[in-house]
Formats: C-alpha cells, sequence, structure tokens
C-alpha cells in the first residue's frame, strides 16, 4: 500500500489520472467486466451508506416516506410523455426474453427464442412513468394529497464514455416524485429538496454548491424547470451534482392521474422529481483530495479517528488497556472510531494507508508517549502533527473534528471564490477557459449561443444562479444582444 | 376504510384470499403493470426497512461489510458452475439490446436492430458468479482471507405463478457472500449466519423458525449443503423463510480464486452465502395477523403506539398540549409513536385503520379521560382495552410493548407446537396433511421415496431439523426400508 501511494499520479501532472487512480487505491470502487458498470468496494459503499443515512433523515423530516417500484418498465411507457421519450429512451437495457436453454453442443446457454415478450421491457434510466402509472390508482381527492414518495435503487443508463462514480451505465441513486394539488406547492416543494441537497452537501460533505435553475436546453426530459446544484471540482470544472424537477401536469396527463379539488372540479395533478446519485461520490473525492490520497470531511468519514499504538514485544497489553478504554470514550461521544492494533501490519504501512483512505484523525501513541501521558495526533486536511497530553483529549478529538470539516469547507469555497470570474470578451474567455472556473456570463438567452458557445469553448450554462443579481445585464459577449439573463457558464463533467 | 375491514375474507373461510386481501387493504403492497413484478408501497416499505436495519446491524456485529455489485450478469458466466446453470439459466430476464429508436409511424419506440449485444446480459437471479469473479481480484493470501461481504439489492427470477411477497419475479434481498481459508471456517460461517436469521426472526419479527438442513433434493444450485429456516405458518404450511449455503470450492474453483496458504501452497477459497428475502414480509404477515388486519410485533412495527384524541370543537388546544407532551416522553423512552390529530378523519375510522396496520398499542383520550386524568389503552394482539391512570402512563406503555412482542411469539410457538406430529402410516399421513402442520417423518434418504411423497401429497422434506434427535430411527412409512435421517415433511408455499 505504501508503495502504491508512491504510485498516485499527482494532481497537477493530471487531474483526471489523478481521480481515476485515487478511486482504486483507495478501495472505493472498480470497474466490472459488464461495460460501464462498477462494483463499490466495501470502503467506498460505507461512504454512499453515510451519504445515505443522513440524506434519507432529512427527507423524512419533511415528510417524505420510502417506498420502491419496479426495476422494469414496459416499453410503450416511455412515449406517453413526448419530451421524455426523446431523452430516455435512446440508450437503455432492453429486456427481450425470459429464459435461456442449454445450446446444441450442451456446454453454454442460449436465449430461447420461444420466450420472447409481447413487449419489451427497460431497466429504469428513472422511473416517472412507471410510478406516475401507480399514483393513478393513488389518487383520487385532494385529501390524497400531497403524496410524497422517494426510492432508494438502481437505475441504467447506457453510457458510451463511462468513469467510476462520474459517469456510469448502472449507478445507485435516490428519486422522489410527489404529486400536488397546486402548482405552487409543486414549485415549492422542487425548490425545497434542492436546498435539502445544497445544505446537506454543505453540512456533511462540505462542498459549497452553487443553486440555481437550467437553462430550457439542459432541461429534465418532461420538465418545465430544472433546478440544480452545481460544485466546482479543484480543476475549476464544474460537477452537477444534484438536480430537483418541476414537472408540472405533463405526467399527470400523461398517465391520467386526476383528483377532485376542494371546490369539486377534475384536476391533474402537479407533479415534481428530485435525484442525487453515486455521482456524488465523485463529487467528494474531487472537491477535497489531495496527492497523498483521499480527504474525507468528519461528517461522512466512516471512519473518523484512527487510533494506532506502537508497541514492542510484550507490551501489547499495556497498550491495548490504555487505548481500548480511550476508544470506548470516544465511542461514547458518538465517534466512529478504530483500534488498529493489527501485528501483520507495520505503523508506516498503517500511517500511510489510513492516509490514502482519508481518515480526518489519526492518534498514535509510542512507549516514550505511554510514559510520558501524551499521544500524537495528526489531522489529515492539513498533515499538522501535534503532541498533546493524553488526559482530555477525547474533548479536544471532538472539537478537533469540527475543525477539520470547517476547514475542509472553507477551502473548497475560498477555492471557488478564486476561481469564479466575470466574462469580458469572447476571445478572453476562451483562452482562460482552458485553466477551468466559472464564469459570469450575460446571455442572450437564445439556444443558438448556447449552442456556439459549447462548440466553439465546450463550456456550457451551468445554471442561472440564485445568489447572483439579475440587474443591470449588459450586452452577449458571443452574439452582441442585449442579455436575458446572467449565468455560470463553465466545463464540466 | 371502516367499510373496507368488514370486507377482510376470515382466515377460517379461506386462508389463501385472505393473505392476499389483507397485503393490498393493509397497504403494504400491490401488483404492478408488470408481469409478476410488486409495489411496495410506504406502509409495507417502513416495515421492510424495520427489518434491514436490524438484519444489517447484526450482520456488521459478526465482521460483515456491505459492498455492491452489477446488476447485469455476462450470460457465460452463468454456465461456469456445472450445478448453478440448472438452477438459475433458466427462467431469467434477458438484455439483448441496448437501444430503442423512433418507429416508422413516429409515434412509439422500437428496438434498435443495430443495438445487439455481442453477449446478452442477464438480469441477476442471485450474485455468486458476479462476486466470485471480482473476488478473484481481491484474494492473493490468507491474509485477505475471512472475506465477508453482502449487499442489499433486488434480484429477478421469472416466475409462473407469483403472489404479493412470497413469490415476485423482481424481489428485494440481502445476499451475503464469504470467502475463508478453509473448509472448517466456511462451514461455521453457514451456520453462524442461520443462528443470525434465526435470532432475527425470533427476537424481532417474533417468528419460532425451525432451523435445520436441507434434502440434496433442496439445496441451492451449487451448495454443498443449504441451512434453513421454516417458519409455521397460520394455516400449518410452512414457509422457507432464509437459507444459508456452505458452498465449498465450487465457485473458487469455477472463477479460479486461489490464494497462498500459510505453508505457502495455493488452494481454492471456500465460498458461503446467505439471503433473506422481501419474502419475510410474508411470513410476518401469516404467523400473527387476525381477521381485523395485521398484527405487527412492536419490534419491528414502523408505528408502535398510536395516541387518538377525542375532542369537540374547541377543545383541541388542551389536548394537544397533553397528550404532545406524552408524545414527547414516549419518543424520549426510544418509542415509535405518532399522534394523530387530524381533524379529518373521525375517531372511529382511525381505530379501524391502526387496526388494519396492526398497530400495537392504542392510547385513546376522551374529554372524561382528561378530566379524570386517564386514558384508554388497547393492545393490538388481544384486542384487551382497558382504561389507566395517565400519571406514569409511559412507563407502562414500555413493559406492555414487551408482554405483546412476548405474547405474539408464544402464540406462534405454541401454534406450531400443537401443529407438529409424529407420522404414522402413510395413509394416516395423506389424510392428515390436508390440514396442515410439520410432521416428524423417518425418511429412508432416498430422492424417489422424496421424489413419491411430493407426488401423492404435495408435501416436501422441509428439513433435517437441528433440535429433533437422530436416534432410534425406524422403518420408512412409504418405502417400508429403514429410515437414515428423521426430518420434517409439510406442504409449504
Amino acid at each position: 500500500m505504501a508503495k502504491e501511494l508512491k504510485d498516485l499520479t499527482k494532481r497537477s501532472v493530471d487531474y483526471s489520472r489523478w481521480y481515476n487512480e485515487l478511486v482504486v487505491k483507495a478501495d472505493l470502487a472498480e470497474q466490472s467486466p459488464v461495460r460501464g458498470c462498477m462494483v463499490i468496494k466495501p470502503y467506498g459503499y460505507a461512504i454512499w451508506e453515510s451519504i445515505q443515512q443522513n440524506l434519507d433523515a432529512r427527507f423524512k423530516a419533511t415528510g417524505v416516506q420510502n417506498a420502491y417500484f419496479p426495476l422494469l418498465i414496459p416499453k410503450s411507457y416511455l412515449s406517453k410523455e413526448a419530451e421524455h421519450v426523446e431523452g430516455f429512451a435512446k440508450e437503455c437495457a432492453v429486456v427481450t426474453h425470459y429464459r435461456l436453454k442449454t445450446n446444441d453442443e450442451g456446454n453454454g446457454v442460449v436465449v430461447d427464442p420461444a420466450a420472447k415478450l409481447e413487449e419489451e421491457l427497460i431497466i429504469r434510466p428513472t422511473s416517472e412513468t412507471t410510478i406516475w402509472n401507480t399514483f393513478r390508482g393513488w389518487i383520487q381527492s385532494w385529501r390524497d394529497l400531497p403524496l410524497l414518495c422517494n426510492q432508494w435503487c438502481n437505475v441504467m443508463r447506457w453510457e458510451m464514455r463511462t468513469r467510476l462514480f462520474l459517469r456510469t451505465s448502472e449507478f445507485l441513486w435516490q428519486e422522489g416524485h410527489t404529486a400536488h394539488a397546486t402548482r405552487e406547492e409543486a414549485e415549492i416543494r422542487a425548490k425545497q429538496m434542492l436546498d435539502v441537497y445544497a445544505d446537506f452537501a454543505k453540512d456533511v460533505l462540505a462542498i459549497p454548491m452553487v443553486k440555481g435553475v437550467k437553462s430550457a436546453t439542459e432541461r429534465f426530459a418532461g420538465a418545465l424547470d430544472t433546478y440544480t446544484i452545481e460544485g466546482m471540482m479543484q480543476d475549476g470544472k464544474a460537477l452537477q451534482s444534484g438536480t430537483s424537477h418541476f414537472l408540472g401536469q405533463n405526467f399527470g396527463k400523461a398517465f391520467d392521474v386526476k383528483f377532485v379539488n376542494k371546490d369539486n372540479q377534475e384536476e391533474y395533478a402537479w407533479a415534481t422529481s428530485w435525484g442525487v446519485s453515486t455521482r456524488l461520490m465523485g463529487a467528494l473525492i474531487m472537491s477535497h483530495s489531495d496527492d497523498n490520497g483521499l480527504v474525507l470531511p468528519p461528517h461522512v468519514a466512516p471512519i473518523q479517528v484512527v487510533i494506532v499504538p506502537i508497541f514492542k514485544n510484550g507490551e501489547q497489553e499495556k497498550f491495548d488497556a490504555v487505548l481500548g478504554e480511550l476508544t470506548k470514550k470516544l465511542q461514547t461521544k458518538g465517534i466512529r472510531v478504530k483500534y488498529d492494533n493489527a501485528e501483520n501490519k507495520r505503523p508506516g504501512f498503517k500511517f500511510a494507508d489510513y492516509e490514502l483512505k482519508g481518515v480526518p484523525v489519526r492518534l498514535v501513541m509510542g512507549g516514550r508517549d505511554l510514559e510520558n501521558g501524551t499521544i500524537e495526533v495528526t489531522r489529515r486536511d492539513t498533515l499538522e502533527k501535534e503532541t498533546l497530553s493524553f488526559e482530555g483529549i477525547e474533548e479536544r478529538v471532538v472539537s478537533l473534528l469540527e475543525e477539520i470539516q470547517e476547514n475542509i469547507y472553507q477551502k473548497a469555497l475560498k477555492l471557488r471564490e478564486e476561481k469564479t470570474y466575470t466574462c469580458t470578451t469572447y476571445d478572453d474567455f476562451k483562452e482562460r477557459i482552458k485553466d477551468g472556473g466559472f464564469f459570469v456570463y450575460d446571455w442572450d438567452g437564445t439556444p443558438e449561443t448556447e449552442a456556439q458557445l459549447k462548440a466553439d469553448t465546450q463550456a456550457t450554462i451551468r445554471c442561472i444562479p440564485n445568489d447572483v443579481s439579475q440587474d443591470n445585464l449588459g450586452t452577449d459577449m458571443i452574439s452582441g444582444k442585449p442579455a436575458v439573463a446572467r449565468v455560470y457558464i463553465a466545463r464540466s463533467y
């Protein structure tokens, strides 16, 4: 492991390769033999579980309930909502048969042509269609509304170019689907869930997200508005990290979901959907990690503190007594702590491994520490070491974890602020975008200009940000026309 | 709802219909338009989450870590283990294409023939093949062992006759997969996980499970031994509720998973796998519920206590103050409590609804109770009501929940004991099996006799139970040959 760590490509040399190597070396995930599908390894999955638990509690606090809807969707459902089929029917996994049989040579299996499905089934790329088909049976009256459902599941989109966590054919996610009696209530819900995502990203992942609304071109297929959180990675590129859609009555109409309102009139239900996925793992890694490996914010780290003793033969018991007690004290304070007294690995190997895995705090006690009543404390974010009194160390660890959480967030925020620029001329922009960054751009509002921007520079409109003033709009630097919106543009993952 | 409840078929009239109706009326699940696939509704899913959380903690306490492996399995993998392909390659969902395109009429989508996969992919019916293919990269030395992985996921087996929770084409489950350096260690792990299942079933689901080992005919495809927990439903039929397999080196050999042992010799790794599924929901429902609806043991109930006020106009605030405080006190004690002061439903409706949904304890306070300092307590398992002093009611509720848990378990245990018989003659058995029950049967050990039993009576060998003596075996009542094992036989789901 220590050797492997040395091999990690530096960010400054090749950021993209650094990421790909780190995901594998830190035991987060690996490619599977099935094209574009990944295996999430135990350490990576523990981080995902940490994300899930925290988000799930936040959803439930807003009244959302979990449920489960089928993996397979009849092909015809996709065609019911006109824009949705354009967006999702293209690259998807199609189930055509339901049986295999032994081949003629008797040494393998082949598809049984007799077991062809009457209608093909699609592995869900997203579940609006099947869920709104189900909602029809659940919604009759305004009393049945709002209906607030979420599911944690796997989805599949047949991607041509894949990267672990960032873009995989199969990925894990949550998809929330809500039905409402009024347009206003649905719009409020869509924005509320974006806030839940952004707050979670800040509080837990220590990522400052830009909140905003997508341009029409970048909207979810079937949405009237798509709200987004965009994170800036260390290379200045944007990563769309979560979206929340106001779907209007499009799915209500497509699947005939009507309710009787308080005035005894029939109306179509109003919809939202919102999701985050294992892509958040990519956001987490690329926001904070360094040339030594992962840097995990304490609030999401599966192991927050690791304690390593350095002992000579025959001394283990003494260390186990003292550090076992410390372990318990920290656990009592709700800290996820690991006491690693394994004898088959040397301390130096352990240090490098926990550094690579991004454990926020490392406590090391050697023979002299034991004598002197001290302990060495190393924080992963800054790699600073100090030797402290063992007495009361647990209080120091608790406050240190919060300091680290805050420091990691502030560092990411500072980077984003430093790399957020205002556009001047198009030529200037074309040159500067090569180094990444978010650019404030006064846009003429046309898809044509948006398309030209992308073709010329690979940059796209990330969103119309909530926290940027729309006053005194200038002239579009590309078309020279008057601007109608102030947006962020950036290259993205 | 009150009306719907009255419509619930009685168990004595048609047990099977009672079950089907109850699953739907209690808002647990419903059929989806995709053949054999179910929608798990929020209330049903909340029970499943309760099961998941408890089991997951028990797995982790034994050192198991969660991970995630791909949904799709290359067709050729299934053929690598000879018995496994026989068992699982037959009825499975086959992905043959990865794209749809707009049809010629422009009003729908069709499979794009140009997007045919070179090798078809199977939706996992179980993941031994893909996981052992991955384990090959994770295991080199005895130091990498044991490897203890679990995943919570969906799987698919194309079933002809389906019933909600009991047998569905798609279902949710956990599948544990472990790799070991020695045969002995793997066998111990397989048995340990069966104990985890049985303890969980007893402690949480209040179901007394028979633990035992399957006959060769009933083994998992690819296993050397299959351990099982078998529950007795109220109609005397058996429900296989969880299995744990000792797989020997079959998958190690099939996927070339070798390790260097302590003596520096190469060996194939030893394997186990073990799983429980949403079928446990069926076991839970059929073990305890009655003609009034669900009966949920408190340890698994999403709502353990419901508090309903009965107030006149203008009185609500007084009730909210008193009962809001009680709600908080109960929550502080870790109880899952719901205070239902909704005004749009009458108390009688609420009572029937919570009864149907199996909430273990109902607390009702009316105006006279408020004056007198009393509260009405109704337990769901016996439907007994008593009026108690409001003062200190929270302590009573805590102990009552434990009494209910124990009572539900004892009732199920008593039923099983009463309906467990010893076989005399085959004619006698054929008559008595019509009324259900587990029969102790001294079996000659041949698959032929086993097949005849099934053909004649629809009963099967459920297992060779751990807790039944194998001493003084008699003569097989079917073949007349000397018995080699004492087994339980029963009809089953």
